[in-house]
């Protein structure tokens, strides 16, 4: 039998206090929370207007450097209304990792769309571009600006990066694969809010990028998300879609297409504006965290942590322990004997691929993000923990 | 030049001290809403998780009597999972009345189904049964339980009746119909938390039933929306649907269909559950300010105010003044006069059979949802005002 589990839960017990239950990522509410959340409850402003939202989206903005960011209700209805500005529409095909969370794909099938699965990179977790490249080159032709599947014949609009717990895609390479190809470039970052690639944020590379604020995420509205964008029409389309589509007026309700009720209540956002002020404090905690699991692991046998890849600044959304190929099968005795001692862990999703609503989906061979599923385990990562 | 708009304004000064801007319809926090949101902001539980979330559900199964309450994002969230619950699928038709606000429509166009525009009853201001059945004895054929559309070819899958204001629509005849056509009844409760129809709660007669707590509604959550159902199959699939349709598992992530992230964060539902408390005051108040309005239009000439129908006990969430025919070119005058005097005022909306994305969508004849689109006026009703 394997020491690997016994020595994994030594290893992150020099890390963490054996004190009580560790939540794999747990929100911190040490700044101005009560104060603008009392103030709304206070002034009645709890819902669809008040000025916490547009201030929170004016932060957001600033924070990412993005010219534009709109909050809505959650990540996923952020990337439903990113795709379908980015032109997806029913029947495409748009790629995407599939080692990511479900509502990468989910909003693709909202959209009417089929996903269409590519393979990660050991080095940055998210979309692998040379392996996109190269499967592109088999099953697609491009020209004139579009990109179809010889296979099925329809049109791959768009790929959806996903910046794996907090690390950065190759954005070099998969923004050069897009051009290529003809492909709109829609962010989800989702986990990497704070995470920089050659300096700039991530969600700010596409022509749209998305964030989620659940309560898992380094800050937290209870539930919310954005939209980032620097084309101005596309800002005001995301606003409108996502309030109902109604047309200003002083009285009349008149709605000119479908849109969704994905507004972020200012309830939500006076709390998200207080979390946005203790970002970069959460941030610094992170990578001290990061740290103090790099050097409890260094030269360990069996597994190692997973580190910023190149010219990336990551947030350390999760922290993450990779197994050695060779003791992948060792993965759910760890899982089983971590949360046992009461440090929640957890692996990677189940490849999208994989579940019954995908099965027929196109995808690319999946060799590496294989292997990272089978590999992959989520350690404590709170921002009060280090 | 008609004395209408001076008369009506008037009248509403018999009401309405001029003390400052009157909103339509403004929230009131007066009872627990600051303990409770509190305890979440200080327990760090926020998000998916947490005691309010469940509390709210119990607290609202029991108030409405339903046997199953599924706490959601929003009305919009509740009514397009209730639908897909309802067996609606792409290429269905749904009935629902065109004088409604967007979201009856909208999701039912998230299904990938039409809507099928009704007329309304002067009487409740909702679907109106007897023309129902007209217009269906007319257009479609019933048999086998299944009911389908002889001109379009589709079939007809449900109807959604939406209580307009707070006031139930006739529901022993829109029952009677449903039968007789293989109908499923969807209710849109959304603006009727606390009306009842023969002494039970509307949303509680349809297979399903919808609720939404938006910041303009008679409790608010900032956003928010509960689904209702008696079947405990439905309520379990609504709960797995609306939160991502993960499968549970000590750390597995698998995803066993395609669902949504409709979930009410913690933070929502805490502020849900001290509005629950004060409902029943709530709801005084504004059968309080329904006769003041009731008092101040008795003899009016030329508008009446609309009160509840037979076997009905409304919340009255919104006051609502009928032009009389004759007047109601009057409409877009009395509406300035008003809003320049600082009572907030507002039509009907235009109805969704205009709005252009609907225009080609098939319809009864709609001769009373027209007039009462031409002649209703709503005017302040929070219940802070009697």
């Amino acid at each position: 039998m394997s020491d690997l589990p016994e020595r994994i839960e030594a290893a992150i017990g020099t890390v963490l206090p054996r004190d009580g239950f560790k939540a794999l990522h747990e929100p911190r509410f040490a700044g101005n929370e009560w104060a603008y959340v009392k103030e709304c409850i206070d002034t009645g402003w709890v819902s669809s207007a008040g000025k916490f939202v547009d201030r929170f989206e004016q932060e957001l903005a600033s924070y990412t450097g993005a010219a534009h960011a709109i909050a809505v209700a959650n990540g996923t209805a952020a990337l439903h209304v990113a795709l379908q500005l980015a032109g997806v529409k029913a029947d495409d095909e748009v790629l995407l990792p599939a080692l990511t969370f479900a509502a990468t794909a989910t909003s693709v099938a909202y959209c009417g769309a089929t996903p269409h699965f590519v393979d990660s990179a050991e080095a940055t977790l998210g979309v692998d571009p040379v392996a996109l490249r190269r499967h592109l080159e088999k099953t697609a032709d491009a020209n004139g600006g579009s990109c179809i599947n010889r296979t099925t014949g329809r049109a791959i609009r768009a790929v959806v990066p996903m910046h794996t717990f907090g690390h950065p895609v190759e954005l070099d390479g998969l923004l050069a694969v897009a051009a290529d190809f003809g492909l709109v470039v829609v962010e989800d970052a989702a986990e990497s809010l704070g995470s920089l690639y050659r300096d700039r944020h991530t969600g700010t590379f596409g022509r749209l990028g998305t964030l989620s604020f659940n309560g898992n995420k380094t800050i937290t509205t209870g539930g919310g998300g954005a939209i980032l964008t620097n084309d101005p029409d596309l800002a005001k389309r995301a606003k409108h879609l996502t309030t109902t589509a109604k047309v200003p007026h002083r009285w009349e309700y008149f709605h000119d297409q479908i849109g969704y009720n994905y507004r972020l209540p200012n309830l939500n956002a006076a709390l998200g504006c207080a979390q946005l002020e203790q970002l970069p404090a959460f941030i610094d905690s992170k990578r001290r965290l990061y740290d103090r699991y790099a050097r409890a692991f260094a030269g360990f046998r069996g597994a190692s942590v997973f580190s910023e890849p190149e010219h990336a600044r990551s947030n350390y959304w999760l922290q993450t322990l990779l197994l050695d190929e060779g003791e992948s099968a060792e993965r759910d005795a760890v899982l089983a004997r971590t949360n046992d001692a009461g440090y929640m862990t957890r692996p990677a999703w189940t490849l999208l691929s994989r579940l019954p609503m995908y099965t027929a989906c196109p995808s690319a061979p999946l060799p590496i993000a294989e292997s990272l599923a089978r590999r992959i385990i989520n350690v404590p990562s709170s921002s009060g923990l280090a």
